[in-house]
């Protein structure tokens, strides 16, 4: 860490700085410059705080200079991380695409959806059982029925199933119900219960950038996952919030080159909540692609029309054909491959 | 609500849009334009979705004219909710500042800081015995040893107790120790369950502002809980995540007028997280009252230097007390009081 | 437009919110809902404001049904602008990439740039003889000078040259030394009278899109030279502010799809000041061009490590003919190509 | 300035940097810590660029450590500047509230409005001649002929005043019209020729805050006036762009402490625009008040509903009379006072 001091701090401000520093196991180096004192401390900084510095007399500013995050990290962890999903390999040369409905609805809707994923050549689904809704007073979900409808739909594809959980409550349903990977949506990117538990168990996670969460944010809550023993940890950038009204929120592509630099962990994109319109997907999902992304998350309906909810984001089982063409030119364009 | 289509817009696409106003009991009132086509849906709106038309051919966008709060919406409940917390009355003519330090530590921290926070002047307490914390290896609070430290420090000086509730599996445990007030953090604001789960209860909840929720977001949030019957519900706006990076939130005043025109509920503010900095609270302390807020909460440490997290937020006791001054003589211009 | 008004508003607020129809020539459609009147305002309500309306008693809000702008919209002239700059066309079915150094800053260099331009392939030259820099001591362009080294080197390879105009002042200047394509920065996308200027002379304009500026408010700026006679305008996004901190903005991808929707004028892209590294330029090039982007200004320096503002967003020559080759294996994936 | 390096960066790395450094005249001191190398640069650090560092291999990041305003920080000049309009003082003791409508329409509205202004009891009028609009079909001021109707109006109360220059071609006219206060727009606030031009004129000069900028941007713009000599500026916050659509724009009270911590500069709220309601306004106009502006620019209009522009934002004069007690009062509750 280095605090910076103003020119004029007294000899008992920077010794108060240097005694801090030392209580906490570090060494200081100093460094008197023309307008302000440096002050490094030097050893794990980690430990340190900016703001328990920045309060004393005479400091202007503390700033760490090593990252936080330590185990998700690239750095002293090169080789990129490779998630088996029941035998479904994400992070590696393959980009995989994992399609479905936004909600369960019906056994039959369930067993449309899941031919269309299978028909496009998808090898994972998607689907929620359990839904974060805005309003108490929209459809939440079909619950535990949702999951059932959910793998015996896919089950018959032999698509392994990523499912949205909100409650910590619900995570013993979850494994009795053979879910294999967890989602954790945006709004829960940093319910920290709720990401210390899935770091118990053995299960792939999605963990979705929460809408305004700064990729330190989410490297952090990834931190929280891994730190409870759990490295099967796939990270979802699905639009963030800003000022622009004309779409729902902004893919942040940015995110892919750096989050592949700053993390090991494989990093899927979701262009369907992000935009927000079906006819968005595709110009979204090939970028993502370019971008290097490992995956996506894709809504399908196997009839749009009907859905009950997020209707007009979902591509219908033809679309979903027709965009998975284009996206496997573009992976091979730039030296990989779609499943 | 109000369905915009195309001119060019068919007879069977009209249809097919009166077809799905009629389905949900509603009565369509169409108005032929120049450039546009606008059907009108005339009845109770909030059980339609704007996606389930937008998806329609020939429609280019639905706006709902309603809003989706109802319970919490001034309109339909003119008085101004007041929230009896233990004989304390937030919502009413006097302003409310609720002081403490950011987390519990000691018992004789606790001790201290209920001593300030009565000798200040204030009448209600705040401290964490829970702590979000952005890294997993930060203090994450004491838990249920805080809550009691708390208490017993409190009790002592009548002061009621306003502390944060995380994960839905301590809530028993929160009315076993009496917490006279259950905060919701803004991280949790969309936390659907627990916002369920505190509906349930009758103690009086704070609901924060999420970093990047919009005023309807926070009313359809508080809307989950007084779904489920708890009506003591007070907003709070905490600072909003925008692109400065000066100070660490962005203290949007200007959420007070609007929330109190939007809702009956109380709307308290808390400057020490918005800013980041003690040397901020006291203007923004003051610009809150100024604006119309029904309370304040303060962060305030009886040594802020030895602090175990947010030092360099809080306020000394003294500080605290001689901010009491002003802000009474601020309350006093705008004919309010302060307690 | 449509204008909403409270279910209790009186026959006299209604009968001040038809005259005001009325008066500008419109007429007035009453439809009259369980919780609100509707009023819709059939003729050209573009010269209607939404605010003198909602400033009416009982007046809740009213909504524009219309976009502003008309003649940069796609409505109405369904087939895409081909901007042609000296025999290169923007906005068919070649993408283009416009490469050079950020700045002008010699001769030697500017002979480099454009051999480096040619031999990556790429049609069109870009680089800044006037710089809009954050601070006023830093380096601010060669100016007039720098137009002169810029025309010089760019003539031996036959490149058209594109360049930064901020100063209306200066608009003959640029005439005179034959600059190809004016570039209105983002800093001056609403610097209204310089837009008035630009349109009125026959030159092509790439309007960059402001650090903030909302896809409605870039058209309307497009509008705003295009009124002027000038319809030869290429858009501009490149990344937009946000809380990420990160990298310097955020490339809304989005963008893309919605303007090529909107409008009929070419977009293109400028991943170099978006990402602000030039680590990041490949992978959000090949997003752009993935997207659907009809072009890319990207910075390329013959010596990146010496170039005098920027230094860590240009590529290499070496860098931008390698990059050249993958945009254009993408550009093949989705049917188009690169020149 | 701080440059950090990796820990595993070679001697020939760690010597380009230090060759750098002396190559601006800057003297290097080095730090190693476990995990990374710290490279102090001291000197005046103003001249070196964070980028050109950041390019070279083996360096991570680099950290300017003092501000890079000079001639506008406090530091150095504690004293707050009192800028002199004709005799009436801003920045001192008083508060001052400087009131007009949104644009010059007739000669007869700027009476009325020069009668209520001075009813009011305010001392400094405020009026549009020149407009920026965001449509190029929305009326764009009077243009010269407002200057004079403004001039005439205002003379008649001897009220100094305040009108926005958009067009650096306008200057020689604003002289001649004795225009006392010149505005820049937030949409010009880096219109980098338009800032030089104002500060070549010994006229006071009120700065507006981009809809984006951070505050280190409008303190660095209000450099560049300040560079070419002119000192007499005025820094106005006016809202910023956010997320957030239920009003127009956020006003950020949190920059009136930073800026007057950071700046000697007066330091203005415009609540009328960043509200975009003329119900909004009392209550951020208090809160500016509270938390400690110099002055307020408030609209008002003679007869809001004929208003030619932002007709809902304007107060009435009865409505200003009355806002002026209240803030007149709050400004006494903190020791200040209202003219």
């Amino acid at each position: 860490m280095i605090i910076v001091m103003n020119a004029s701090a007294t000899d008992s401000q920077l010794a108060a700085v240097i005694e801090k520093i030392r209580e906490a196991g570090l060494t200081e180096h100093i460094s008197r410059g023309t307008e302000r004192i440096i002050v490094g401390a030097i050893g794990d900084e980690r430990s340190l705080s900016e703001q328990a510095f920045e309060l004393l007399p005479g400091v202007e500013r503390a700033i760490h200079i090593v990252k936080q995050y330590k185990i998700v990290a690239r750095e002293g962890h090169p080789d990129g991380t490779i998630v088996d999903i029941r035998g479904v390999k994400l992070g590696g040369k393959d980009v995989q695409v994992i399609a479905g409905p936004c909600s369960v609805e019906t056994q039959e809707q369930m067993h449309l959806a899941a031919a269309g994923v299978h028909a496009a050549g998808c090898k994972l689904m998607r689907g929620g059982a359990f839904k974060p809704r805005t309003s108490p007073y929209a459809f939440q979900g079909l619950g535990v029925t949702g999951l059932e409808y959910f793998g015996k739909a896919a089950r018959e594809y032999k698509l392994p199933i990523v499912t949205e959980l909100m409650d910590v409550r619900m995570l013993d349903t979850f494994m009795e119900h053979d879910v294999d990977v967890i989602q954790i949506g945006a709004r829960n990117m940093q319910n920290f219960d709720l990401l210390k538990e899935v770091g118990r168990v053995n299960k792939p996670v999605i963990l979705k950038r929460g809408l305004s969460a700064t990729i330190s944010e989410l490297l952090m809550a990834a931190e929280y996952i891994a730190a409870g023993g759990n490295h099967n940890i796939i990270l979802c950038e699905r639009g963030i919030r800003t000022f622009e009204t004309a779409y729902r929120n902004v893919l942040d592509i940015t995110a892919i080159p750096v989050l592949k630099k700053e993390t090991h962990l494989p990093v899927v994109i979701d262009p369907s909540h992000a935009g927000g319109k079906a006819w968005m997907v595709p110009a979204l999902a090939r970028a993502a692609v370019a971008a290097g992304a490992d995956g996506l998350l894709i809504e399908m309906h196997p009839n749009p029309c009907e859905a009950w909810c997020d209707a007009d984001q979902a591509l219908t089982p033809q679309e979903l054909k027709d965009l998975m063409v284009s996206l496997k030119a573009i992976a091979q364009a730039i030296g990989r491959d779609l499943a």
